[in-house]
């Protein structure tokens, strides 16, 4: 994960395209909620047919593989996006979540 | 965003969580993503009936904050792991996505 | 199907249940799409981790038989809600769409 | 409501649809619970950046019209392949819920 990668500046860049289109308006914490939730199916699409087995070999085929990584792309903008609005770091909501879930599910 | 929080480091601790748990028969790419569309849907629900303005002062009430911080972290949990299951970067998948954007509907 | 179960005269009932309570400035067709999608979610989260041949037989334990139907009344309740508002005739619009469907994809 | 276009009617068409492409084996609950959802959530994407007062208006337009009622008859077809299935009635279990609703929530 090199720096140039890092989950502030790709929050930085979304937010750059979206103002040099005046989208804020559109951008409420409710539509950006629906908008993530569409993209999240757009990658349940790709998979609602296939075989548990099919779906573990779904990176196999490189147009297949190409249309996932864009859908997942497109969550993690909307997600970022709904992050910014919000004031929420992901990351650290996620690190306080792993260490909760740790503490209430102690591994067998 | 300190190095403690990095993706990598959370994707880590996300797989050893699921390991010691026996939950990676569970964790097929097609479960993973009706997984990340059912969070993306309980994010959705805290939203349903707010209108516009209501949803922008969602942080403002201290318990719904920590609601959708959480339905956050879920979200992001799944897409992490479905990531590590299918071999995708996600900020790389979220970086190539925002250059093709920016190149195929320039700024007016 | 008997007459008292029609659809036209479940959707009076929901409609007389919203307006005895208020609910008409919240059903916007914005927020009944949304709430559709929140309780497919709902099913879907019934079925995340199931293998097929689990999920074929889900309807054997008396509980999730009752969660899944009681899940399947809330889809079909906003649907119907949406269609009242938009002024859908769901059935019509099914039956328009399979033949649609017909001439396009003739059997084998 | 014509008995042309009743519940069971759409169904047995449903069915017979199905049968003739050979897709059973791809209708388990599971799958058809996803592709519900999916359906579902082409209907929210129509709305997403839509206000409430332009949601209310979108049958104003003649195509997005259209585009509305063809993922209303996707979703409904999904909800009655999956009752098939699983032996549901749709309209009982919707009767039955409201039932239950009028009793736990009295009308003001």
């Amino acid at each position: 994960m090199t720096e140039h990668l890092d989950v502030a500046k790709l929050q930085r860049r979304l937010a750059e395209f979206a103002a040099a289109r005046d989208w804020q308006p559109y951008h409420t914490p409710k539509n950006l909620v629906a908008a993530l939730s569409v993209e999240a199916s757009e990658l349940v699409e790709i998979f609602q047919w296939l075989t548990p087995e099919e779906s573990a070999r779904v990176m196999d085929d490189p147009d297949t593989a190409h249309r996932v990584t864009d859908e997942i792309a497109d969550v993690l903008a909307y997600l970022l996006q709904l992050c910014e609005v919000l004031g929420v770091d992901p990351l650290a909501a996620l690190a306080a979540k792993i260490d909760r879930n740790e503490r209430r599910f102690p591994a067998p």
